[in-house]
């Protein structure tokens, strides 16, 4: 297995380079949050928690996605740990796994490892990254036996449409298919929250997180769940092998965030998103550049008129870090991904930046 | 996979039962680390850190070692998951993992887990647990891969004497077979630490961490290390996969606890160990019960003279949490391990369950 080659990008990078290219937003951790972890050194004695995570947290998890509390949630080393878990515990040698195509590299990375087959279907660039039916129903093998996609997507900043939700569920509900969806995104939207997959009828895995909701990435801190606590069963005793549980202190901060009040807090964060996006969106509209409009940050996906990872090299020569498209998938090819969750100034620095280079190309 | 026996007996346990049961040192946590934690919370942003963990801390491990610092450390989620990984990077379906009898039960079930096939090799309760040379050369075959075990070990509370270990190397390094030391339990020491595996000639992958030795289970943080970095280099894209990284705070923790100073921490926890460990020693004496003759802490290997599953039951009943020996396999059979990791008061409440019962029995 290679160094990803995302890692390379940022080894490559010029020092002091803006970065656009990370995976999470670069503001600061709610206040009260980091207060409620000092507090919680002070009072409690920190030790092993239960495998699957503190009974709170995991009945505070139900509660957020207004679900019935059973043995039905496990709490992760950030969402992370949560698809590696839940690939690991399913997948065997010659296992199928539907990806789309563009997606988060690292489910196909994942089941490679695990001597699964990654199967990407399409999400079609020229139709505003819909989902291609006909891709989907092409791949389905007598080996499938997973679908794994994050709603809203990494690279693309975007729910699928509802009617292309609809056929996703209705696919797997029909082929017996365990659909793993990664929400880590959701809370992140730029004007509207979407429904979780939780209470989909088909065999569903939600799969999610504080490390970009409440720039939480440091602490690692994560969950999957399901109503069919069948399927969570066997993720926990593989969790329990892979790293006994997830860090006490980061379990009960999350507590907190989960609470009614904390959620305030990314209201915050979400202003501030909404806002970029619109420094973002006025830049792109003033040079001109098509991108694809999201619902959900950080992400903004641009279609280049050049090839994308030449860009992208040409980018970090001139100090700031992207991610070309096609690191996503082929669909992602002439496209690049930007993050503009970063402070302002920085953001505008970097902004610059694309425009110089730009314009330099179209000299 | 059931869930694991260990889980079950603390699940049967009454309220309030004394706790020998545990895999971790009921001390506190040196005060100056939890000083330190605070002070990080206010001082520095908690992020993602590089996958294989912090430069600092990564070179702290290999000084800690006094071995030369390349790319091979790696920071994981505790040792268990330092444990996983390795087992995961090299295991492929078939292989065979060499594990002594008795051990850590969570060896057998990670081979299982990937596939692998675990086989074990005696360690000879009728002659002190010594290695079975015969028992261990018999097991080699062609899909022999691994060897895995713990020095000092769970539950036998001792190390390897200086032949069987030169058995075990030379062992591995004539039929290329990888040696994984668990060496979790090393700082712990009764009376001289033993030398760690990390120099020996053969390929070796050391495993530990600080949640015996600092009493940080709950902040999970462990490592992995070889003098050999292409052993390591796999597990750390592993390591990436399975979690991204270690949590941020728990590096920084780490990084002090291994600073010369805080050495001074845990020699107050060892001293405290000592001296528990004599009043068992005082008190198993009284009682006439035999015991394998410990060199590190926090295990002591009871013989028991009934079915130990039976006398375990009846400590349960009566109020005191014990894991019989059969659980770490066949030959810690009639054996108990107790943790005597707690404080005074506890212990010697634990012990007087444990002698009335073992009274009531052979009355």
């Amino acid at each position: 297995m290679e160094k990803s080659e995302i890692r390379q990008i940022f080894d490559n990078a010029p020092k002091d380079s803006i970065n656009f290219g990370l995976g999470e937003l670069q503001f600061d951790t709610p206040k009260t949050l980091l207060k409620h972890a000092s507090d919680i050194i002070s009072n409690e004695t920190i030790r092993y928690t239960p495998n699957a995570g503190m009974l709170e947290l995991r009945r505070s998890v139900a509660n957020y996605y207004a679900i019935p509390f059973k043995n039905n949630v496990c709490i992760t080393v950030g969402a992370q740990e949560a698809i590696f878990a839940s690939l690991f515990s399913f997948i065997e040698s010659g296992d199928e796994v539907l990806i789309p195509d563009p997606s988060f590299i690292a489910y196909n990375s994942i089941v490679r490892m695990l001597d699964g087959i990654p199967v990407s279907f399409d999400l079609d660039p020229r139709k505003n990254f819909k989902l291609d039916k006909n891709s989907l129903a092409k791949k389905l093998t007598p080996k499938t036996k997973m679908l794994i996609l994050n709603d809203p997507s990494n690279p693309l900043g975007t729910n699928l449409d509802k009617e292309d939700r609809a056929e996703i569920i209705e696919f797997c509900t029909k082929n017996k298919i365990i659909l793993i969806v990664d929400e880590i995104y959701r809370e992140l939207y730029l004007k509207r929250r979407s429904r979780s997959y939780i209470k989909e009828k088909c065999n569903v895995i939600v799969i999610s997180g504080l490390s970009k909701s409440h720039c939480l990435s440091g602490w690692r801190i994560g969950w999957l769940t399901s109503q069919n606590e069948d399927l969570i069963k066997p993720i926990i005793t593989a969790h329990q092998y892979i790293c006994t549980c997830a860090p006490y202190l980061s379990q009960k901060v999350a507590l907190k965030a989960l609470s009614k009040d904390e959620f305030t807090d990314i209201s915050d964060i979400r202003k501030k998103i909404v806002h970029n996006f619109k420094i973002v969106k006025g830049f792109m509209q003033d040079l001109n550049l098509k991108f694809h409009r999201p619902s959900s940050a950080p992400y903004l996906f641009l279609k280049t008129e050049i090839d994308d990872r030449g860009l992208a090299k040409k980018l970090l020569d001139n100090g700031l870090i992207t991610m070309p498209g096609s690191i996503f998938g082929k669909n992602g090819k002439k496209w690049l991904r930007i993050n503009y969750g970063v402070d302002e100034k920085t953001l505008k620095k970097g902004l610059n930046i694309l425009s110089d280079t730009i314009k330099s190309l179209t000299r």
